[in-house]
């Protein structure tokens, strides 16, 4: 019997899932997308839904909990050279948000509670540097690698670092004892 | 006994969702939302989620089905003059696209079908005009107020247009058959 399952959660619509069971990562989710109608894709609630419900039904009576990484626009803001810093557009923005409201709506949907997770602040406890210090896309997968030997599968690929974040978000939240607000 | 609850949704933190039943007007939901931690209010799923349910156990075995209108980040692009057309930033996107997000999960998580509610499509049915086109944003109010007499106090106020727009959007998908893709 499973006591309590904790999702760690990188938003987006190439976001994951870590399931961490009694303390054990058992398996991801890959967030599932649909088309829009009108372009692009956004989350598939449903088919969400339907996984994390999966889950619920394997561990019965388990407490499950939810450990979102906390993300925000990054506005196009100039820099000190007038030049714009950062790129994400309006229109990027909104589908970025959608995607972690839709992640939050269904957890929320589920009864699942969050605890939200500040990129400083598991970053900084498995210290991975920002992007923006240096540090590359890819860390966060090669320590997941060399933490959890047996999960090499699931973590090759590069794009795999989605389910890398995932993973050490939950993992942040047990190690740190977080709980939800 | 209920067959069909049919749920209008105007996303967005001021957004309202209008209950029918069995083609009855019956009441409405007011997103309930909650501070950020950073800044600002995001949509609260878990409260939302358990109106939602609430209403689900008050009609059992009604089937239920969402309409929700389908919303865009409006980019601020240049208009013929130069200037700015529209004043949808990225920070403002992300939290419009969170909400709207967040609404699409909740109903995900509950099981809920989702039919899109296009505004041209709605609007044009009731015979309202885009606001780029004149129409304002309270016409849907005033509209709403002249079909459902009954329904003057939850609308009395200017803020109530989600209330109304909610309520339009579930009657366009009625009257129009419109039935989850």
């Amino acid at each position: 019997m499973t006591f309590r399952v904790t999702l760690g959660c990188d938003p987006g619509n190439s976001g994951a899932i870590a399931v961490i069971a009694d303390g054990q990562p058992t398996s991801f989710i890959d967030i599932p997308t649909k088309p829009r109608k009108t372009s692009g894709f956004q989350v598939d609630c449903l088919d969400l839904a339907a996984r994390i419900r999966g889950l619920m039904q394997m561990h019965p009576g388990a407490h499950f909990i939810a450990v979102v990484e906390e993300v925000n626009a990054m506005p196009s803001a100039g820099g000190a050279d007038g030049e714009p810093r950062r790129r994400m557009g309006s229109s990027t923005s909104f589908k970025f948000g959608q995607s972690y409201g839709a992640l939050q709506g269904v957890l929320g949907g589920l009864g699942v509670e969050i605890i939200d997770a500040f990129p400083a602040s598991w970053k900084r406890h498995y210290g991975l540097k920002g992007q923006k210090k240096g540090g590359k896309k890819d860390d966060s997968r090669l320590l997941a690698l060399e933490k959890f030997p047996g999960l090499a599968k699931s973590l090759a690929r590069k794009k795999d670092s989605g389910r890398a974040d995932a993973l050490l978000i939950a993992l942040w939240a047990q190690e740190t004892e977080q709980v939800a607000a």
